[in-house]
């Protein structure tokens, strides 16, 4: 289990005062490029190898709101040599605020399903 | 069945030439809010009543580009008198680039679950 | 002089209920990408050239509201062969709401200046 | 002088590779936010007083790509009891990526001119 940090600013709200719903699968995103390493990804993509997002399901529980420290908690398991899916959620202390799962390939530069690196 | 177009600009994209994943989830949501309507959503706000986002299930299958007009295909069906799910999909001409479903609710200024507004 | 409507969205307001101010810059480039065409900006953009914002400055007046459909009015003008000024303004029915100036070039691959495309 | 490092995301770059220029506004009021404080900033609100950014100049340098981590540097003034002014760049190692100002004013409920708090 992966935990990343992430600070609420108000770039993160709308209108409603809390964290708007799109946002927070970017949180997730920032947490899978920690989780499979910056180094890493910027290595694939000199080869033409980038992760993509297939899937997503999202339930969202509470809103985060400016000055929160959330934390994004991620798992993950290889379902194929082609596919992975992470298992994210947010936490505010000891509030659920978002949990959802996030399937993932790599694709070549013509949009074409290659194996999974090395995990 | 509601047809909302979407040009695609600098800001929607990201490194790898096509849209940024999490922003599919902003394009429906525009795309609802003109089903739903702004001058009823504005109404509504300033009863303390607002549209939540409850659960998304997305799956994302070609990415558009820059200078793409697509078109957000909406629908939707009323669960029971508090909740809304709306199936949306992008399409570029005759190609289908993501589709899902969104659960909406509405709540109060507590964020306790009110019944939806007259549909 | 060229006139782009905008309608806003939850996504453009943050916790204070008002645009978040960054996104005019959005707002200004959509506009831009409408005077410059977006076939052109992929025609170039295929000869590896693309425009550049090189400088920006912005005075913000009043903040534009979710259902608000405001208007980006861009003017320019030519300051050499390798930088155009456009002047902007985000206009709500006959208020101000927010205007500047983005000075923009065109580069290539490597980063370097290239004289503009004809205008 | 203040400091606060950034990792960049995929979120934050567009097709040219590097980050979209609007987001080094993000960029610049995460740190400011950090200057001010979180709990500050919160509390305020809590008063109906927000801060609000006034005017805004920016020179683009070079761009910042994916797994860079940059810092923000800042550092401001009090120009009046009414508005302070903050000079803001971003570097990454040795290298200027954008630099500029950022003038901030404090308003109430009614979007009116209130003194700055104790600074």
């Amino acid at each position: 289990m992966h935990a990343h940090p992430i600070q609420i600013y108000y770039e993160d709200t709308d209108l409603s005062g809390v964290v708007y719903h799109a946002n927070y699968l970017k949180f997730f995103e920032r947490a899978r490029e920690h989780v499979i390493g910056a180094d890493r990804l910027v290595a694939l993509l000199a080869q033409n190898i980038g992760f993509v997002v297939h899937k997503v399901s999202l339930t969202f529980k509470e809103g985060a709101r400016l000055g929160d420290v959330i934390e994004i908690r991620s798992s993950w398991r290889l379902e194929s040599k082609y596919r992975v899916v992470f298992h994210q959620a947010a936490w505010k202390g000891a509030t659920l605020l978002a949990e959802g799962e996030v399937e993932m390939v790599t694709v070549d530069g013509e949009n074409r399903l290659v194996p999974l690196p090395e995990w």
